[in-house]
């Protein structure tokens, strides 16, 4: 590592580090905002300034760009990640559905479009932004909708749980009783009533034989549909929560005109350009703006505790870029590529991960201790990677 | 005008209106933002994108590229503005201090930074810009702190008025009484007791007579003397307001910077101007986006009644060019330095004349309509001049 690769990173990480300490300030000590004008800024940032920035970045992107045994590490090392967590649920008593959404999570899915590539261009040139922008991609079309999906079914198996245990206990008491039904947290899908139907034969599985009118196979099929009904459930709010969310379409939407655009050999117009510029250039800067802002607005920094932070850190720090380093090895990257794939897994927690496991109640104290975290420990965990890189 | 200049103009102007209406809809029918949310926003634009982005513009330029006649053609337009106001107001009973400073901001302050630098490099490309910047720096420098100074000096007159004709009514009653103070809205200025001293002066003079003690001449010299302090109070104050202003500071130290980096013959590092840009790319599209805000805020579109309306918008689209055209064909500028001197002067109304104008309630609405109806008027009125200049 040169003092010019040093000054090139420090170039990239000061003035986000700068911005997020303004933020930062300018609510713990200057008073300049409020914390309902915060959530203002923050809306904006969700609303507009990220899926303006989203769209702009991917439809900057050129098919004949892609790398495929990039995308190919970057997804074996993700589904490398998960076939470890599903076997520590299965075989360990310690694992649960909730720490396996966490840890991968935590492991997976690094801050690649705000931190990565201002901090990747300016490492390794301009030319390897579009290895960035593949990772994006994948990270907002399919990891982010697959963390949803996630979310969504541990969501619907408690509720379910919930209730069946609920139920279990309201049977004992009545038993005769006959209108069963289990009301699942969303209320607003469609087709909820044949569910709930198919879910009571779930739930009048677990009840064993208690009544055995029906034929053993004709019980089993009923269940196999309660399965399918409830993953046809979940899928359809996890598609419903997508429609709902602008940076899910930006992207889409940045996919599709990259995919026209490279099909009819036309170049975005200069009208088009100047619209989403105008938005997407406040992506960037009002993206870490809004950072310094939760920083500030969290009652502690460290509100997890100290050994559960340092956990998240050494998984998205160790473990995260090391299993990315094992499966570019396995594909076969070399050189730069091999470095932008490793660098881009040791950057900070994506904050959009916090907004889910606020919304889901699940760990949110953990990722926002890992952001905010991450973001200061960027620098000299770059620093370092790139030095060990360099080896 | 081409066809090609007409989608220049479009590519400058759309992208503003895209972001305006986004703004507008995303309170009025989306209720994305509350109008507490809102002001979180405008507070952003205020204290950091706008400064930021003062600084990033005017640092941009260099003091080779300075053009005497056009700035010394935007000045005496400015001045020729004033004597006429001034004359106006002396010589005629419809004339007031409060509609000289509303005709001045509305005749002379377009919005050069947010609509105009876009616009006018669009029409007249890059290398314009440089002129642009000038009117930029002279608009933040010295207009925008004359404007305040005439706000402050009519609150301070107004003060004045006030407590003599209260003083007036309250000796009537007890003659006798000795200490008169007269006080001052503003009190956190140093060195009020002296110059309350110098006031009462001004307010015996006024009294005229009714007390002959001392001579002539010493009483003219203590009313010279209490002007004297009044004016310098003003300053105080116009300064005092000034040291809070964040855009008024980035501009001096971007002029600062101009001139030091042009003597050192250094250019801004990386890191210094990364951090710049982080922020001062949110300003352009922010500052649109907060007077879209701004317009779903306000009740009516046009507040101050349609007769104001239309004079208030004579002023600023006829008058103001007029005056400049006047000044630019006295000067000598021809061809696309004329241009750009009338074009900018036709631009809409500088959203930050209506702040100082809601500060210190003085025609408000017509100025807030004026900022709204300019922003959707200067697409034809751009046009117009564009052509009318051609011809």
């Amino acid at each position: 590592m040169t003092p010019n690769d040093l000054y090139n990173v420090l170039s990239a990480l000061v003035p986000q580090y700068i911005t997020m300490f303004l933020a930062f300030a300018s609510v713990k000590y200057w008073k300049i905002f409020s914390p309902e004008q915060c959530f203002g800024i923050n809306r904006f940032v969700a609303h507009f300034a990220c899926p303006f920035l989203f769209f702009d970045v991917i439809s900057r992107f050129q098919v004949k760009n892609i790398n495929l045994p990039f995308l190919a590490a970057d997804s074996i090392s993700k589904v490398l990640v998960l076939i470890i967590l599903l076997n520590w649920v299965s075989f360990f008593k310690s694992g649960s559905l909730e720490w396996l959404i966490t840890l991968f999570s935590l492991t997976t899915l690094p801050n690649t479009l705000i931190v990565g590539i201002p901090l990747l261009t300016s490492m390794y040139g301009n030319e390897q932004e579009g290895l960035m922008i593949q990772v994006v991609v994948m990270q907002c079309i399919i990891w982010f909708v697959f963390l949803l999906f996630l979310y969504e079914f541990q969501a619907a198996r408690n509720s379910i749980m919930m209730n069946i245990s609920e139920k279990s206990a309201q049977l004992q008491n009545n038993i005769g009783e006959e209108d069963v039904h289990i009301s699942i947290a969303e209320e607003n899908i469609e087709g909820l009533s044949e569910l709930q139907d198919s879910i009571s034969c779930v739930y009048e599985k677990s009840e064993q034989s208690r009544d055995i009118k029906e034929s053993e196979g004709k019980e089993t099929e009923k269940v196999e549909r309660g399965r399918f009904m409830m993953i046809k459930l979940i899928m359809k709010i996890v598609c419903f929560k997508l429609v709902r969310n602008p940076n899910a379409y930006a992207s889409l939407l940045g996919l599709l005109w990259v995919l026209i655009s490279s099909r009819l050999k036309i170049k975005k117009p200069l009208i088009m350009d100047n619209s989403v510029k105008i938005l997407s250039n406040t992506g960037q800067g009002l993206a870490v703006f809004s950072l310094g802002l939760f920083m500030a607005l969290q009652p502690r920094i460290i509100s997890c505790g100290n050994r559960l932070a340092v956990y998240g850190m050494l998984m998205r720090f160790v473990a995260g870029p090391a299993t990315m380093l094992l499966s570019s090895v396995l594909v076969g990257l070399r050189k730069t590529t091999l470095n932008v794939a490793v660098v881009q897994a040791a950057l900070p927690q994506a904050a959009l991960t916090f907004v889910y496991a606020k919304e889901y109640d699940l760990h949110s104290e953990l990722l926002s201790t890992v952001v905010i975290f991450g973001m200061i420990a960027s620098f000299p965990v770059t620093i370092l990677y790139s030095i060990l890189l360099g080896l």
